[in-house]
């Protein structure tokens, strides 16, 4: 019998669903509610209280989390239930923007509703297991505090500060540089295949390149960023430029489209005409701003 | 007092003059020669030979190590000395393209000469340290063998195949992966600027996603790849490609350019266009092919 506070989950998608079934192994009374009630049934076989409304489903407790595909979907459902919300806490884990986590924060506060926005970095099948963790930010830390452990059943908890823009500003960020990883990878791929070798031979070397890369230039960046000096005596713009011409010339020898990578190229030009040519990599991360 | 093998060096940049510090140091008797002939002063001070000329030095040593900018270099300054090359191996250790190192293969080869092609993956700084590798490939194996242990005074050997422009290959797919998370987190680390947040307070978050999901999807991606089999229970591309429309607007919201992230827009787009929306991102390597 669950003798955890009870919580509700609103959304039994795929993520939605992996997050109730992750707060009913907890041991907590789960109520769980979905626009397309069948999604409620594999939920209700663990123990969990299929509700008929959202209404409902909000009443049931004083968390409710909510899982839906955007957040407009996610404004559309909570606008008409304020009243049923007032005073209850609510933890949104759909993925948006920071300047959507803030309209609803601001939405939230003017019915008396506590808002805290979540990002989750694991996929469905990760939830409840090591390595898995989800961003949260609000402006009622103490809330956050007091649910905490409730939410640690998801996954690891990062509070990342009471702007409520933060989680959805940390997750967009790492999930980008998640995708210029993939981007590198998938043309690493393409290139090593326009020569028939097998993607598995060549696997490991690029996992342990990307590693040490990575473990070299994030922390690297980072200070050179923070301290505004980009000068470099190991790898400078100019010459990664210079570098970089033979990449488009092979892609292409290979057969390979260069798309992915002509922008990096169109970067790197600009970088070194407006004479940044002998600072590092870091420098770039300065010229995306516009204009 | 040497008692290595004795070895050349030409071309005494950054990366040719750390090549001659290490054969020094690991005892080999070492000549070295560099068109702007000051470079050679160092390098005497450490006990090597300088040459007047190219062809001098080739004459010292049954090895003879090229490291210019470009193989058109290369090219220009071994073609007129083929007599002296003759009976000899050449490791080339010039960045270039797999065409580039099977022509000067062929080259070679009609002079009598034997021809290694190297990739290094290292900065100069990191010659002779651990972790720092050099991909190699030729036609002819034994010769590598014979000089192995003197190569492997610069950095670990790395032997990838008697095709001479699969080092070539290798070192520009494993610096395309690199390039790729180069974007990946100069964005994201633009994203989190945008909001004024230090990257060291968010390095260590990215550098340690980055790391999780390349050891998540690179290996998958091999098998993926090499099976044929794409499809995905985890995050397919349809998935992505609606997750991304979140970054391009978050981009926007923050002031920053999209530019280096709309080709991968487009590329999921297309993806999904061609009936590959359940396929894992393992996909994406196939479709940069050029049409
Ligand atoms: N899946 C992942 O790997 C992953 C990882 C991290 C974050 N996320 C985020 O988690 C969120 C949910 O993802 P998911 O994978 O669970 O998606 P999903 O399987 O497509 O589920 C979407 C859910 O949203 C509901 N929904 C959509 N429009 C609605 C509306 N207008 N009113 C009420 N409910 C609506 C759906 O209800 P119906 O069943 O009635 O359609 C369903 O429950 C997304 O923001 C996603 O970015 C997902
Ligand atoms: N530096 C790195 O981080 C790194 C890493 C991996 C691989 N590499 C590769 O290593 C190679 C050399 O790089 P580097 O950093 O040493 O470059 P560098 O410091 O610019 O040195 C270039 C060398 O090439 C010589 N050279 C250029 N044109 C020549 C010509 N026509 N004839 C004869 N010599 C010529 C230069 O001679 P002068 O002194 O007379 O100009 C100099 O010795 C490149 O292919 C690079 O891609 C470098």
């Amino acid at each position: 019998m669950p003798t955890q506070s009870p919580v509700t989950v609103l959304g039994l998608g795929l993520m939605g669903s992996a997050l109730a079934a992750a707060l009913l192994k907890a041991g907590h009374a789960t109520t769980v509610w979905n626009r397309t009630a069948a999604k409620t049934g594999p939920l209700a076989a663990q123990g969990a209280t299929p509700a008929v409304t959202a209404k409902d489903a909000i009443e049931a407790a004083p968390l409710v989390i909510v899982c839906l595909t955007t957040n407009d979907n996610v404004r559309a459902l909570l606008e008409p239930e304020a009243t049923a919300l007032k005073g209850r806490t609510v933890v949104n884990l759909t993925n948006g923007s920071p300047a959507q986590a803030r309209e609803l924060a601001d939405w939230a506060a003017a019915h008396g509703i506590t808002y805290i926005d979540g990002g989750i970095m694991a996929v469905p099948q990760m939830i409840a297991t090591p390595g898995a963790y989800i961003l949260y930010s609000g402006r009622d830390e103490a809330a956050f505090a007091t649910h905490r452990e409730t939410l640690s059943a998801l996954a690891d908890t990062k509070w990342v500060g009471t702007d409520p823009g933060l989680a959805a500003l940390y997750d967009l960020s790492l999930l980008t540089g998640m995708y210029g990883m993939v981007m590198g990878v998938s043309q690493a791929y393409a290139l090593i295949g326009s020569e028939g070798i097998p993607a598995r031979e060549f696997a490991p070397l690029l996992t342990d390149f990307i590693v040490a890369m990575t473990h070299g230039l994030v922390p690297g960046g980072a200070e050179a960023l923070d301290s505004g000096r980009h000068l470099t005596d190991v790898s400078n713009l100019a010459m990664n430029r210079q570098a970089f011409a033979n990449f488009t010339s092979a892609f292409n020898e290979q057969g390979l489209r260069t798309d992915l990578f002509d922008p990096l190229q169109d970067l790197l030009d600009r970088a070194v005409e407006q004479g940044h040519g002998a600072d590092g990599l870091s420098r770039l991360a300065l010229l995306l701003k516009k204009d």
